[in-house]
């Protein structure tokens, strides 16, 4: 996906909101944000690619910073909030009939999809999270395809790559329906700690790793996938897999146009440019399968 | 007023801001956008000074966008919202004993002071202005010297430095009140057209002109008053008059630190780097009087 003007005060401001995370040093904040300039200044312009600029300008901001993971702190809390939601969400499935289900399955993993901070003009819902499910789950899906998705996924080999964390819970709810529908699921992780995303540890500490069936890894910290530093297993899956699930905004900016097919994009629409790039709107929960 | 890491995501915000409200055209908006990032890149540094990177940057946006007023539209409608709401103010003020109806006045210009668009994590109410007006009055003032401003405007002269236009009707009312105080009142708008800041245009169109003694302008486009750019007369008010009531944040920002006395500066605390230079807090309604 290529960069629009919203991205690059967005960006910035996400640099600040990592220094804030990282450190109470008003120079060092100030130092990142200046590298978050020069960095922009060099490399924003017209057609640039989206994600080379989000994953360098987040490189440079630890490396300013001196910090691997800014946000520990964050996805900690974002587990807490999503663990305590997930029994809800299993008795709210219990009730339904199996594409109800499934598509349920597939809301609440959009809905934990919202565990995404510092993104300009999106707030983190972290006071009531549950009221603010409720909420969502009301709003429902904007772009539904989840009867596709569900038939793609009988019995074949579903390569499913993860945002963040919190997020992950519900994954595990939808990778539980996937392992009854009898697919094969491939679990795909960022290689290093970058923004709030899973990483190996995350699924290893949750169990998520012994419930499907090979765990790989991005090869890297970029944001989403950067095809030049994954694993060959990655690529191999990714050309060949007949039904991925990419979740979140990032995995979709660095996917969403390299031709790859059966593609199932499950999203929370956080910000216009990406809404505008996956035929959303901004708020929309998107499940879209692109064939 | 120094700048601050904040400074920098929220300036190339309020281009982007200025950009949209100014043209559709994606190419001239990424311009404006990556003229800002240039600015910034060259001139944000610690110590700078916060007035004189917001006043350049803006000059570059507006150059680069080819349009000496992009927000025409917003002062027209500040202005509208504003109107509509003066009476019932007038009414609540007729009620009042006479240090009750100044800080009634002062109170409203503050409220008025909100009328300030696309500055980040500030949300201007258009929907139901009075709604938010009442509200606002509920708080009051959170920094309340009005009995000392009040006593320092008797008989005295007063110099008013207004700030947005919508809040300039809201002044009105208060200029009113110093006229009763027997105060003579020398207004000072911008030279130039600068975000929604009153011009002499604009107070001869209300016929504040003619209310006033004098009218000053501040020499040229900069944010906030550039004494490198002001006339005479200006510096010679600012050094020897008896009271200066000053509107809003960049007004203190580009005088707050500069030595003058007699400094009434009526303000809503916007972002957290003004608020805390003024002793404040993000949210606060400022009625401060530095001797």
């Amino acid at each position: 996906m290529k960069t629009s003007p919203q991205c690059a005060p967005c960006l910035l401001n996400r640099v600040l909101y990592e220094a804030e995370l990282s450190t109470k040093d008003p120079e060092l904040r100030f130092k990142a944000v200046q590298g978050g300039l020069e960095f922009l200044n060099e490399n924003f312009y017209p057609g640039a690619d989206a994600i080379k600029i989000s994953t360098g300008i987040h490189r440079k901001a630890y490396n300013i910073l001196g910090d691997k993971d800014p946000y520990r702190e964050l996805k900690i809390l974002s587990n807490k909030l999503a663990m305590e939601a997930v029994p809800y969400v299993r008795q709210q499935m219990d009730g339904l009939m199996p594409e109800e289900r499934f598509r349920l399955a597939v809301l609440a993993t959009i809905i934990g999809n919202t565990f995404d901070f510092g993104v300009q003009g999106h707030d983190v819902e972290t006071g009531d999270f549950m009221a603010f499910y409720e909420r969502m789950v009301e709003q429902g899906l904007d772009i539904d395809h989840t009867a596709e998705i569900r038939k793609l996924a009988m019995n074949s080999d579903v390569l499913y790559i993860v945002d963040n964390c919190g997020e992950i819970y519900f994954d595990e709810l939808l990778i539980e329906e996937l392992k009854a529908l009898g697919a094969k699921v491939t679990l795909v992780v960022r290689g290093e700690y970058i923004l709030t995303d899973v990483t190996m540890e995350d699924v290893v500490r949750m169990g998520l790793d012994k419930k499907v069936d090979r765990v790989l890894t991005t090869g890297s910290n970029a944001v989403g996938v950067s095809l030049e530093e994954a694993p060959a297993e990655l690529i191999e899956a990714l050309e060949t897999y007949p039904l991925i699930i990419s979740k979140g905004m990032a995995n979709y900016e660095s996917l969403g146009e390299r031709g790859f097919k059966n593609m199932a994009y499950l999203l929370r629409a956080k910000c216009e440019t990406v809404a505008a790039a996956i035929g959303a709107r901004k708020g929309y929960n998107v499940a879209k399968l692109v064939l």
